[in-house]
């Protein structure tokens, strides 16, 4: 297996990282499109596109739907053209890969697959957001995390890497969920757990709230009960959980933070793109 | 007692935190010198100087030795023209007091006293400078603290507040000392431990190394020797425990964080500096 | 609500303590067919057949299949007797009730439920099952925890309960699974993990090996592998995770604990039921 | 020098388990006085008193101030015949000696040092002894320590040990002490603390009490606000901290557990006296 060889296409440091990652796994590996990267040697990076057995693409694939993404090269590839170039039997793994082009790769009877989807990759991924989120509640608030009271809305992965972090940091940390056997569990963590529906009761207690569920809890009606200087850091993705015009209006101050990964641990996130990938390829 | 009267003067926003402490706990207080502190109400703001039975001074309390510390404020106040106004029978404090404003205080029989070297504050003050090294670790390096190695130097207070946290995030952390006691219990508390003398054999094994000891431990053939990459933050008050010349030489970045808890946490910082005075005057 | 009365029938500490849990929230109840429980008023002891909303027996409900199971009673009292003296309307609940018994509770067109079928209950009774697990560690090894080498088997509810009680300890603990996201929590979390298809490979190693799995995986060939006076606590149901004819002749010491809620903190267990008892029926 | 040798005199499973560990670090070792010592193999046992450098006696040393302590032995040696046979030159360790011996060791010209006294001992002690207690509050306990309120009297060695295991048990600990740095630095680990000149006021709300502070605090007046059901485990030496006739009027549980590395866990007490040992030989 040692014998595959890998070109990392576009992308950013993540990209980058991984083509390190796997190179220093023992494979062959080189780059394309991200002439600029810094972190990798001039000699891996190709002028002329490369022959390989696994092309791997970043996280998002595309910013238009057209190109692949390529932030660290003045050049510009769309999909159609590498999809041209590319030799019989390869696999392509991209990351958030929009149905347009995954019709695209259908066309050119090319096997695309998505490592964003891999449960591993999102597993992996609760650790550097976590991480994330904490380095924001650190830099925004002026005081100490120690004896504050914060709240995390949700209990799925990121819930699970953030709120012992929190927590040893002696912050009293409540979870809201929806979900009775994870309060139960979170109860047993020794977290406080409310019902998500209750919220409103206990708003206003928090220094810190933390949502990381894809829903619009935090309605105007929630911003309204929070402590003065509460800071809400929002992980949800797009629409996230906040109503910022109310937000805004009423003056609560919120971070809406995404994509943490890649902007507070881009190596790691790198070599979770490359550890997903191969272990992707090896229960193909 | 609570017909005590305090007056702040000078300060940054540490001393309007402990204002607003002080009065939160139902003391009469105002603020003297600080006219462009947002966080202080402006019916607080003296324009004349105040009589009170406590005058706080801030931390330092003095940058040139001739007048007191006052970075908002436009005008400007001599430790002279401060005791000559000052009325018979009060306490003054101040944090980090030189020698020579103290033989001033004596000579205008001014009872001054320091909270900067009081157990209390510092003990207190460990929970910032160790959420504020956190901070700058999460900010500075581009992978994530989980599964790192670290090396914390010294076993003091910031040590002994820090190294849990590092724990939490999961990065395996060894504490150096010279004091066997102090190796017996961190390996009891689940730390790895080196002899601060034997740390030349295995300084090349941390991507992080916080150095809390007022030493030149970090010297040019340690430096030599560390791994690519390795972030240090030290900690330890002037002169600092890193050979800053060999560091730039050979390219190891560095980050001297002096006074973390004015900076990280100002509004904890200033709860600290307010509950150490009361404690203080408790005590006399 | 609180005008629902409960009887509770037979069973040992267990459901005594959960009578006096349902008294503690405002509810009627009594018992009857334990009149040698000690924890319970004489006043709450019934000598006739009391009528009641709700009537709660015993966890296992029988050990025959025909009657209650009723340890500290000296009568005895027949399903069929019991089904026959019901009043209408009225809901049985019994902790794992075999088939028969369900059967004949339909005859009877009587409702009844099992409450130790509910996955609260199961979660809940993972904290004493844990607690017990290392109680019997403690008593049996000669050695502290501190510093020991364990593996848990099984990713399941007790070892979610157990690892991190084990890890306090500071023993190094390591867990086995056959599921992969498992793993790369169980990772996170800070322990070590390996697949369970792997474990003749390291099984030497442990001086601790808690089994959850309900599979037989310490097979003579992996019990022959292990460390000299390595001690196997065996908390998997019937038939058990341990080839206990190799354990004895290879002189591997196991202790096989069932039941461990009700042995090591029966008036928990007790009020785990009567909590489970309580919420099964809200959600009716 | 690992040409020294040594011989283990008397005492209990600890002291065999020292000459174990001694052994498998490369020394010469045997033992003489403890026959019936099932652990230690038959060809270390010595029917003739042997010749060594160190020679190592048991914890404690004597019980009768005459004879060394040889409860594996059907034989009894006095001091004096042991101090007429030792060779010239050799270093007599144990623990806990008594003046009288000493002054005798004086006598015969012997150096004999009493690793009981050490720093070293005395820490890592603690970790058995904690383990120890937590053993008692599980097995005596009927509840789980889950969601329990216990307080620690005394901010020692033992307390540094213990609180941690009890929080990880998810138990809401408080912390008792006189020391007002020990109770700042308790709180900052996230314990409750409480002055113990106060314990009055809220001793009633504990289920479980360990004391560790040598001081007659839980008089009849303390014992008799306590909560019904309360476990008291008392770890202070001789005299103790509870006043045992009050507690047996009032029908106060009390556990007072003296020696606990050695009863619950022989083999670590043991391996702890033959480094402390190996340490204070290393730094004569």
């Amino acid at each position: 297996m040692n014998k595959i060889k890998f070109t990392f296409v576009g992308g950013d440091l993540r990209l980058g990282a991984a083509h390190e990652y796997i190179k220093s796994l023992g494979y062959m590996s080189d780059t394309f499109l991200s002439e600029k990267a810094e972190s990798v040697s001039k000699k891996d990076k190709c002028v002329i596109f490369p022959l390989s057995d696994v092309y791997v693409l970043p996280l998002p694939v595309t910013n238009d739907k057209i190109n692949i993404n390529a932030p660290l090269s003045d050049l510009s590839l769309s999909f159609k053209d590498f999809f041209t170039m590319l030799p019989d039997n390869v696999i392509v793994f991209g990351g958030m890969i929009p149905d347009e082009i995954k019709a695209l790769a259908k066309e050119y009877s090319v096997t695309m697959l998505d490592y964003y989807s891999s449960e591993e990759l999102q597993i992996k991924n609760s650790v550097p957001t976590a991480e994330g989120a904490i380095e924001i509640a650190l830099r925004e608030m002026p005081v100490t995390l120690y004896k504050t009271k914060s709240l995390i809305i949700g209990s799925g992965r990121i819930t699970k890497a953030t709120a012992p972090l929190l927590s040893a940091f002696k912050s009293l940390v409540t979870i809201a969920s929806r979900n009775p056997d994870s309060l139960l569990w979170n109860e047993i963590f020794g977290f406080n757990t409310i019902n998500t529906s209750n919220i409103s009761e206990s708003v206003g207690d928090y220094d810190l709230i933390i949502n990381t569920a894809p829903e619009k809890i935090l309605t105007g009606n929630i911003l309204s009960r929070l402590k003065k200087d509460c800071l809400v850091i929002d992980l949800a993705s797009r629409p996230g959980g906040v109503d910022m015009d109310s937000a805004s209006r009423l003056g609560v101050r919120v971070i809406w933070a995404l994509g943490l990964p890649g902007k507070c641990a881009p190596v790691s996130a790198g070599h979770i793109i490359g550890s997903t990938v191969l272990n992707m390829l090896n229960s193909i």
